[in-house]
């Protein structure tokens, strides 16, 4: 092959596309680069658009702006980034023996073909719509676009009322975005909880006391059935549970590989529905690559494909496959299915397997939940996160975690998210020498706490229920002592139905007011001095003592 | 030994000292615990102190108080932990055979001899104070416990002049304090720069530059030569470069392992002048253990024994400990040296080796300095960061790392941790899955486009200069081209003497208007665009080009 005459062709020109174009052109001066993308803007942070609706902005285009404020149109890529881009133009069909795509221009209805040495395939991701009556009407949209951004704000400056169809990422920013515009929202999620695949039951409760707090209404375990409308425009949803007036609705029911020109193609598709790649992100064709939300990936822990679709993973899988066009032979190992969303004021993040990811492949996972102050606790503006660590039984490997709260939960996930990746027990982590001063930790970081909390329940010294396991013993018939720890004061302020107060301070010198025949289920606000008590009614010979992790904080 | 006639005892009640005795009454409710502390207080948190005085809380309680406002004294321990504080009593000497301590108590000046099967030295360190003229004025204090800063908080009230000794910490911490509270502030560090220790120069300036920026009057390279005063009050500092006005001296050059009571015993004492001690934190004597400030830890990355007191160790040092005691078998492997400070507007933080540490081991680090946006750029509250990240030439694994800017250090630093505790390659970091939400990060994350810049590096496809080096450039004979690539907007803010215009945009169209023989030196404001522009140039068959790493924001 004739390094000066390679030609690439590159199929969509958001994040994967325009990565592997642009780190392309940096390693080969030479090569031919066209990017072809249908849409007619390119390379906008479609992460972005939420905050554009919220009003955190005004210009749609700082979307597409370099960190610099320059917009990154056709110009700005062929005059800094040295490639050529043709917007408003679609890939109509692969010959692949020939090596031809076919693409047309959807301003002029043109056709043309376009010979390639190398093509990518960053076709993304499409909304998904369902096929229920009303879909149609005007009023009724996905987010993906900055043109979708753009309608979208154009109804919510007249919008009072909106419904938002699914309670994932994007369902739970634009709640958020539409709700602190003043519009009066309904969030509707078939599951019985939001980020279903992302967070197990007892945190996203967490989060759905967030969002009811903000005035969301919250309709959880409601599928939606219709959508009415008036002279073409929306006006209700209809669900299995409820009908809702609605002057707007987001579709926010999830994503599907863009797949329609690789499967046309003949090329393979995963078991996910995306293309399947290899470690070097090579589909079935080796002239053809696939990078991006169309684009499969592995998941770190268990080996299996998965479909995760993301900006961060998009912009690495464009990275790999410029090199491996270059001959670089780069591989993307793959993924831990990492997730970040602000909710109001929580921070809301995951790494790794869910507790109920980890039994559905057939691990023994131990859990531990641990709320702490994200700072040391006496320094202005600490405020509290709630971790969840999720470890092999056997192996005391991390396994992953989910955080929430309105603290620093970034930081957790992302020191965690390293730890996975390089296999890290438990053990490990809690001897983690983490940065430390008042502003930013607590001597003993909360994750390190965590680490430890998980460590004492593995080797039997702390003994505990999450609040599900409370939950489900309130609920039954045992008769045990659910034994509030805490301070008086703090009794008094809140506390939860069924509870005993006899604060930690005194526990020592009253224990023989505790029934030594009864379970004892002891907490706090924290789980700090719940399992202190444990300890201390084991120590005095209770053998039926545990704490419930998490505390007041953890208490859904 | 039986184990219910046990008998731990603990000298020095402050961090160590009371994990320790805290931990091991969790693990064991027989054992007999005292703990001595020869201070009138215990279980403070003396990393608050800074920040009492500054005046970010009133009560100087708060620093001894637990997440729930109770105070950590001798009742508490009693009632909640379950063990016994003896403050205000001092621990005189060790009689090693006979396993017995003997103890003065401070008030009635009582003296006691208490048997040990156990015993804990949890010594701590002592502020270093010079033997200079002047020292024992009053006004002249170092910064320790709660009654050193209830007197220097008194000193600051009335105070207009303060001359802080030494740019560690706890320097950088007091000048920032006092400076807070309109006090004009004199820093004075012998070396030429602060936190010699802890930061290569470069990354040192940028916090000079902040100090500067707040008024600080900072004298580098200036040694405390006397102290004067009038009428047996401080009045002025004299150094090796000046006289400064002075109604307050904070003296912070550093403390020292506290061993007295070790070293008196004949207990080893190690390289670093702390107490020597096994994994498991035992000393020469098996009876005795060592645990925080007063003890060593090994550097996990050289393997060398390293004296780093800081708070975060002493906990777990204590925790370990405690568990060794009951025969549970812990290690401590060791630490990284990991560091955080707030000064002012930045937060600096560093861990593992320094550029300057691993040529001193011997090693052949590469290191690059990486500045970004801490989050999305154009999400409200994106704040720069500059990363200095140091890697192994031969086996690219992640030696360390320094990170300096208003935006989001903490993050990085601590997901460096873990990849430098679990031995993380450069490569393998740029992979992370990173969890990415434009409130949180960028798709491609500060830390991950580190990386990625320190592999281009690495593979000769980044070749770039740091701005200590292009320093030298400008100040030699060469006759280069330093060519600032971004808008010509930009370059009216603000721009690098000696530097010529030319915008990246127009580099491809212009390139017959730069030499082809003499070097080019590209940079930007980050470092991105003057990456970008070798790559072209080079692309263009210009040889002699490199890009200056840090941009406008790592110039110092
Ligand atoms: C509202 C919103 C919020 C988000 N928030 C986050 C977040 O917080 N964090 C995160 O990591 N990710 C987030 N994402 C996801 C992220 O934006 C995507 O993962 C990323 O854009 C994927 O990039 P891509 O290039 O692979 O695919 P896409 O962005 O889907 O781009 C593919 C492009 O290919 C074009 N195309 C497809 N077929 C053809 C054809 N036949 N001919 C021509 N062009 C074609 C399409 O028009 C499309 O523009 C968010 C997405 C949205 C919509
Ligand atoms: C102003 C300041 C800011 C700090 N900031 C940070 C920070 O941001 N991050 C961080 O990690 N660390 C920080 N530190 C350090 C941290 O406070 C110490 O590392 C920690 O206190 C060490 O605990 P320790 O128990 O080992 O020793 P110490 O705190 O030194 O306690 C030892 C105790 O032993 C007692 N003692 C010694 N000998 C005897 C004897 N013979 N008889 C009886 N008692 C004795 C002493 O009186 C002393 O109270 C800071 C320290 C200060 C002073
Ligand atoms: C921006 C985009 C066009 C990619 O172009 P790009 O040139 O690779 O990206 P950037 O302009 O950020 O430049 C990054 C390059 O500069 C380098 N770089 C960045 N900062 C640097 C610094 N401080 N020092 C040295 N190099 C630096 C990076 O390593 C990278 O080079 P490499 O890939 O050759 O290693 C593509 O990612 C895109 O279109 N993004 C917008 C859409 C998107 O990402 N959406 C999903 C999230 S909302
Ligand atoms: C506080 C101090 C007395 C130690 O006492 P302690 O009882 O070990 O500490 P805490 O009260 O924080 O309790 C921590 C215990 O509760 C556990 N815990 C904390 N939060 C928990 C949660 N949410 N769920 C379950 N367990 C939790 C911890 O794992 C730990 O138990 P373990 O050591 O048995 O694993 C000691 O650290 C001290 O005096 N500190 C102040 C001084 C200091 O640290 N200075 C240096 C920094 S400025
Ligand atoms: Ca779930
Ligand atoms: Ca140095």
């Amino acid at each position: 092959m004739d390094q000066k005459k390679r030609r690439v062709v590159v199929v969509g020109g958001v994040a994967a596309g325009m990565k592997v174009a642009s780190r392309l052109r940096r390693l080969d001066p030479e090569v031919e680069i066209t990017v072809i993308e249908r849409g007619s803007q390119v390379s906008y942070g479609a992460c972005a658009l939420p905050y554009y609706i919220e009003g955190l902005f005004e210009d749609l285009d700082e979307v597409r702006q370099t960190p610099a404020g320059v917009v990154r149109d056709e110009t700005f890529f062929r005059k800094v980034k040295g490639f050529d881009v043709r917007a408003s133009t679609e890939a109509l069909n692969v010959a692949r023996k020939a090596r031809i795509l076919r693409v047309r221009d959807l301003q002029t209805g043109e056709e043309e073909n376009l010979a390639y040495d190398v093509l990518v395939l960053a076709t993304g991701n499409r909304p998904i719509l369902p096929s229920i009556p009303g879909i149609d009407l005007a009023g009724v949209h996905a987010l993906k676009s900055p043109e979708d951004a753009g309608y979208l704000m154009d109804l919510s400056r007249t919008a009072r009322t909106a419904v938002i169809v699914g309670g994932g990422l994007i369902g739970l920013e634009m709640a958020e975005a539409l709700a602190k515009r003043g519009i009066a929202v309904t969030l509707v999620e078939m599951k019985d909880q939001i980020l279903a695949s992302a967070l197990d039951f007892g945190m996203a409760a967490l989060v759905h006391r967030e969002l009811r707090k903000n005035g969301v209404n919250l309709r959880l375990g409601e599928g939606v059935q219709a959508i009415e409308g008036e002279e073409g425009r929306v006006s209700r949803v209809l669900t299995t549970g409820g009908s809702y007036a609605a002057d707007m609705v987001v579709m926010a029911i999830g994503v599907r590989p863009e797949v329609t020109l690789a499967r046309d193609a003949g090329l393979e598709i995963g078991p996910t529905g995306a293309i399947a790649v290899d470690a070097g992100l090579r589909t079935s064709d080796p002239s053809i690559y696939a990078a991006g939300d169309c684009a499969e990936s592995t998941d770190l822990l268990t080996g299996k494909k998965v479909y995760v679709p993301l900006g961060s993973t998009a912009n690495k899988h464009g990275r790999v496959v410029a090199d491996n066009i270059c001959g670089r032979n780069e591989t993307f190992a793959g993924i831990l299915g990492s997730l970040i969303v602000k909710v109001f004021d929580l921070n809301v993040a995951r790494t790794g397997l869910s507790e109920e990811d980890a039994r559905l492949v057939g691990l023994d996972p131990v859990t531990l939940l641990a709320p702490s102050p994200d700072r040391a606790h006496i320094y202005p503006g600490a405020k509290p996160i709630v971790i969840k660590l999720v470890a092999d039984r056997a192996s005391r490997r991390i396994l992953g975690a989910q955080i929430v709260g309105p603290g620093n939960v970034d930081k957790r996930i992302d020191t965690l998210v390293a730890a996975l990746t390089l296999g890290a027990t438990v053990d490990q982590v809690a001897a983690f020498d983490l940065a430390y001063a008042p502003p930013f930790a607590s001597a003993m970081d909360p994750l390190i706490t965590a680490a430890n909390a998980l460590r004492n329940k593995l080797d039997g010294i702390g003994i505990s229920l999450d609040p599900a396991e409370v939950m489900e013993l309130l609920e039954g018939e045992e008769d045990f002592v659910f034994l509030d720890v805490r301070s008086p004061a703090e009794y008094s302020e809140v506390r939860i139905p069924g509870s005993t107060l006899l604060p930690l301070g005194m526990l020592r010198q009253r224990l023989a007011e505790l029934p030594r025949d009864r379970r004892i289920v002891a907490f706090c606000k924290l789980s700090l001095r719940g399992y202190e008590a444990q300890r201390i009614l084991q120590g005095a010979g209770f053998d039926r003592v545990c704490f419930m992790e998490g505390g007041i904080l953890g208490w859904p």
